[in-house]
């Protein structure tokens, strides 16, 4: 008999209560039913769950669609269930060893360190990070030996692996893939062997390998893990999946008015998957959001307005959420400049080219992307559009100069 | 500048010596210009060569089909080079991983010692035991840890595997390959990169895994090996290749009268095969022999005697294959029974079905066999051939059993 077929009424309604929440914005759970017999259990037994999230040790950059697997993380946390973080550090300390030019170099063990201190201070905007266990996997996986790993690939084929999308097209491409490569989902199935995992979380892109730990744990005996895959969120531009490479990304420890300006700037077919995925607010209120929007009794700026503010608000608090509106509709509603314009002292030449000044105060990357800035009307100085890319001028004190819709600068000349 | 173009006259004369007696009757030398550019370093340094086999510890029974690499390891001796005999017992002693039902039992330290000890006692009735290093490979793939295996990984590719013949098939075929598979032609890569082997030997149907040794060796900045790959030799049937489980062999260790007898039923056009890759006799004496059976001066049947002595008295001793030759000649070729017939005193019913009464004696394995055997003419009593395979008989004082052509029993009733 299954477990949740035992409880009394009321722990009955307890698990659904919590099925109901962890399994709200899911895309997809393996196998659904055993969520409800890992609540079930823990229950029952009183026993928190176990619920592992693995770790990238050489990408700390946090982003808001990592807030989709942090948000769902916190839930567990609120129902008292353990959050185990895994610094994958093993394949990061021993490098890649694939024979390409391009072999990425091994991480320190400072490196590590540092690189999980970060994440430990980004996720800390939303978790509670005193009830989070964080995890080195080198621990466990330095220490195994050949025939142990022998034993491990025993149980895979080389088939599975081959189905794995990524690989597959690699194959199909007569593209090398390394022998090594087989190894990362197995490792990373080890891990919840190790840790005893019952949920794991990951994207979507990510089904293979954290599928791989029931595998693991089946192969030594233990009970399986369930497996939660969120959904991935597409990034400002609303089209590709948000990455850091793709500059299209809300940064967790960027400056509150900058999150509050790219959220902003997100398209309107974005505004609900965003709140339903990214933000911290409850099931209830995003449906009244999502039916106000459909009925037209929210304009979708406003629905932006409180988007942006949550995330503010999730990330600093309440007063700086405040704040960053205020500033916002100061500069981009009202088009006026904003009251805290910072100040550079000019110590140079007074007579400039408009191109070398903005590179030289950094504002912009490169000279050609300052000319094309130009050309889309984005450069003011003292609220005067340039629009000859060629154009010298002369540096007068208190000049201010605007970059983009977001970059203002006060000149002094000391 | 290559070695070989450093040596004196006389050094060179030395090395096309040992080049033309260690290529001949191999099948494929990777790469043959390397091989003496071994040798020659080998002259010039006055270092011995290295020379690797590796054997299955799992399989000790030799058979004349090994003499082929067993020969060639004997002209390596004679040169004064080392031959490096690897048991993988690495892999005998963790057992087959797969999570198949019929999964292979790991040996024990023990059953691993003790055919080894089997192989160095058929081993010394070709080679000189007191100049070959035996290596247990466990000695160090035990003690490789996860990284190193990542490492070793890192450098193979998954499609160069699969372009291995049986992997090709498999994974064609939709049959399971598991991922530890792939392992052992690294292993055995590993294994001549830790014993630092100039040479490898190996069946043609080893190519891919003999030529792993050259990548892992580069891999770790190493001299590559170079790879003989000797022909494989076809059974007694001429057809399949030598095999235990074919029962078309010769064992090394069988009584010489079988050795023999069997030679002797070999098909002719077996025989110069047999002399150029099984027998110890010289390039010069083959190719004499070879010339005399073309030109018809030398009858295949007496090619075949000079074969048969030539392998009793390379497994035993001249005295031995003599009284071999006396005995075949005796029982096959005058259709008289031999001088030394068995006695066996008969103690049960002396009235006995003929079927049981073969059985009974251990002549052949079951009922089925001797009624084919009786079908086929093959059973005798005192030279009369029996065809009734329901046949009682009453068992006399001396009489004479023969059954097939070499086996005969005279009873007596004690």
């Amino acid at each position: 008999m299954n477990v949740s077929e035992q409880l009394s009424e009321k722990q009955c309604r307890e698990m659904e209560r919590q099925y109901g929440v962890l399994s709200y914005g899911v895309n997809t759970i393996i196998p659904n039913m055993e969520l409800k017999e890992k609540i079930a259990k823990s229950i029952q037994t009183g026993m928190p769950l176990k619920v592992k999230l693995g770790l990238d040790p050489t990408a700390p950059d946090v982003h808001i669609g990592h807030t989709v697997v942090l948000n769902k993380l916190k839930q567990f946390q609120q129902f008292g269930h353990t959050i185990q973080l895994i610094i994958g550090d093993f394949t990061g300390k021993i490098g890649d060893p694939t024979g390409k030019a391009s072999a990425r170099k091994a991480l320190t063990d400072e490196e590590v360190r540092h690189n999980a201190k970060t994440y430990f201070e980004q996720f800390g905007k939303v978790l509670d990070m005193n009830a989070v266990e964080l995890h080195y996997n080198s621990k466990w996986l330095s220490k195994i030996d050949f025939a142990e790993v022998l034993k491990l690939a025993g149980s895979v084929t080389v088939a599975r692996m081959l189905e794995r999308n990524d690989f597959h097209n690699r194959y199909e491409a007569n593209k090398p893939i390394y022998l090594h490569e087989f190894f990362y989902p197995v490792m990373q199935g080890y891990d919840s062997y190790i840790l005893g995992s019952d949920i794991e979380l990951g994207g979507t892109d990510q089904e293979f390998n954290v599928l791989f730990g029931r595998q693991i744990q089946e192969q030594f005996g233990h009970e399986k893990q369930v497996v939660l895959l969120l959904p991935l969120i597409e990034g400002l531009d609303g089209v590709e999946k948000m990455s850091k490479s793709k500059n299209n990304y809300i940064g967790i420890d960027e400056n509150p008015n900058d999150i509050f300006g790219k959220t902003m700037s997100i398209p309107d077919s974005l505004i609900i998957k965003y709140f339903e995925l990214a933000s911290n607010l409850s099931i209830e209120e995003v449906a009244e959001i999502k039916e106000n929007l459909q009925k037209e009794e929210l304009h979708p700026r406003d629905a932006k307005l409180r988007l942006a503010f949550s995330f503010v608000e999730m990330l600093y608090d309440r007063n700086t959420a405040l704040q960053s509106k205020e500033h916002f509709l100061t500069v981009f509603q009202k088009k006026k400049m904003p009251a805290d314009i910072p100040e550079v002292v000019w110590t140079k030449s007074k007579s400039i080219a408009i191109v070398e000044l903005v590179k030289e105060l950094n504002l912009l990357p490169s000279k050609s992307e300052v000319r094309k800035m130009i050309q889309n009307g984005g450069i003011r100085i003292n609220q005067n559009k340039i629009s000859d890319p060629h154009m010298v001028i002369t540096i007068e004190e208190g000049m201010i100069l605007q970059v983009g819709k977001r970059k203002f600068v006060k000149l002094t000349t000391g």
